[in-house]
């Protein structure tokens, strides 16, 4: 290990942590973030939820689907069967933009953070590919844990 | 199309767009973005950096990796053959944290800018994950593009 | 080759079939099929259309990212980049279910019927996923190439 | 959850069930289908099976991997570790066709009707793609679960 | 470029080589591999070969479905459509174990030795999959490439 | 069973076996193996290691990442969860090359040798690719299984 990052071993050689002797606990985890955009942008896309063009519905199963690619896309993360995947994406007129928040849960040796964090990033990029064509210059941002619990090292939770 | 939501059909239904008729022509995207970090782990990761632990070639790779795997996470993404995909990470003392750019070339029918901020998402996250032991509160941002080239709707710089 | 069965050599061995010298056309494929179930489900899932629970859209999402995995589902079959999906779901009463037609278009050496028939599959399949705690009876059926045209053997239609 | 689907919300909003609650039980899943064919067709196919050509061994083969991959074309079914896929093919001269009968097995939080018939589903798939050379007409159809035992819900048989 | 490794740039660091300026041209490889193992296993494998529990088919095409994977296992290789996949399997008593040889050819801008290579790798480890409980001693050797041609450095043969 | 090779069933026909009623127990599989080079090559690639261009690093994160792919690559492998990967790379001046050991754990119904056996060769493979620019005659081989436990058929150490 070094100074405590535990991906990596004696010798400073980066590893997958063996987690075999952690018992199996309910883990639940919870990531947040954004897209900000342009408010003709921001129009477009929460009018279309009522009528025409749900980016938002789109974007919001690409998380879910993407929460079960996150062991092929982190190198060093576990995979672990994921037992609930559930993404809300809220219109926030002031950013102006969408807010995104994916929580995942397992029955499992290790956390979930990872699993939700991509779950929000993948949201975020959709939302991305779908306006793209209106809007080049939305932001990808926030991204963060705000609940992790069950493991070891106890709750955390961030404001 | 839907407001110019060029991933929906007159009925507002989302679908692959069809690019059957657009040129081969060479493209090429970069997108940026970073990962906020406490001091300390700022402190581990860089000198790791020099000496054992190396957060930095890990997530660089794994950006790499992700750039590939785009189109099996964006649903309306076409898959596409990237020719070249390269990933730099900046420590920025300033942040503190590690800055990011992914930049992305093609041979083909469509921009590159969802594979260039795959790269960069995916690099994101993995810092996050190898740093995770010793800091939950780092924050992933300032996902954009800075440059696409090469196709019918010309240059986009952002600064 | 054994009685016309391109997919295996002299031997009889399966193989992946040479197409290096085929020429790169422009292809399309349009392959149909359905899910029959109970009135009532059809009843949920029509109404759900208009209101809550939006079924036909998340399959039709589902479809068009199963017409990207085909090359890793069906051992044979030549990866190649499509260029269009589109996935079409229609009630249909008098089933009662849902009728789909899902269409792919490529530029490429080889055609796309195994692109179509897997976006129909797996739109099938999504359906009934999300239906079957209500109706465990659904059955899915019609599965079959209706139009193939772009390559060297010529149009293809069947009514 | 909208008129019993449990796939959705309280607000129509898609999303992956929680199954963390449900024990964890032994369950047992089988789904049928078949792929009709011209009668020449049928003749290459199961003649090859004694000699050269072996379609349906291929297409057993990609039915029992296409199980493996559920998770990834289902959106919101959950990933769970398989502990036994079987795949039978049997010719049936009445058709003419491939009949195809797949059974998975798992211990695990939920059931495995997806498995079994995307297995299905593969193996059908498959072998339209190694007979299409001489045959663009076959059909897939009859794919539906009969039988599926071990979780709360209790044994379900179809005749 | 560190001592003629492409992979790495001035820096040092790992990257995915830009090969947009390369012409697109035919291009084939051919790997070989072998399996040696027990005499009495071999004679089960090659008995099985003509009467029941063909590994050798199961191989092949594991081999086959593996060259497509070469994109998604080595980080650094670029995705490219392959063309074609031919894997053979010769059983030699001398050895006592199997030969493998897998020829790849594609239409594009970089070569396809780690194509075939992957192909024979994941034809070797399978037979060992399907035999290890008969015999845990195998061992899987002598993986080389044989034929290069098709690319800038022109045709490589090793005898 | 044919001749004692479980993947296949009383007809002969290849199936994933059934571990359903295999107790779950902590398991553990190590495998090795090595790549040969030219002297030159080893000496660029293990002078890399201390200043630039990290062929170990790359490879061995590679077979990290390749062993969570075990059950997409093996057609007959059960998926399961594994709880720890490490693997090591080591110059060997004699061969000249490098020698590969890869540990992998679970605790699942099945035992783990061919994710550790498909580590190496995912690393072994990713060196080639990443030296093949300076030398294309590398061999790979030595490719075994040298510990397995935790399992019902005991304990399993070759030297």
């Amino acid at each position: 290990m070094a100074g405590g990052l535990t991906h990596f071993d004696a010798k400073g050689d980066a590893h997958m942590v063996d987690v075999s002797d952690k018992p199996v606990t309910s883990r639940i985890a919870t990531a947040v973030g954004w897209v900000k955009m342009a408010q003709e942008t921001f129009d477009i896309i929460t009018e279309g939820r009522a009528k025409k063009g749900d980016v938002i519905g789109v974007a919001r199963l690409a998380g879910i689907m993407g929460a079960k690619k996150t062991p092929d896309l982190i190198p060093l993360c576990h995979p672990l069967p994921v037992t609930k995947v559930a993404v809300e994406i809220t219109p926030d007129a002031d950013l102006p933009g969408l807010r995104i928040e994916a929580s995942v849960k397992t029955t499992g040796q290790t956390g979930v953070e990872m699993e939700a964090l991509t779950a929000v990033s993948t949201t975020a990029l959709t939302v991305y590919d779908m306006a793209k064509a209106v809007d080049k210059r939305m932001e990808i941002g926030g991204i963060r844990v705000i609940l992790k619990d069950g493991g070891k090292s106890g709750r955390f939770e961030a404001p």
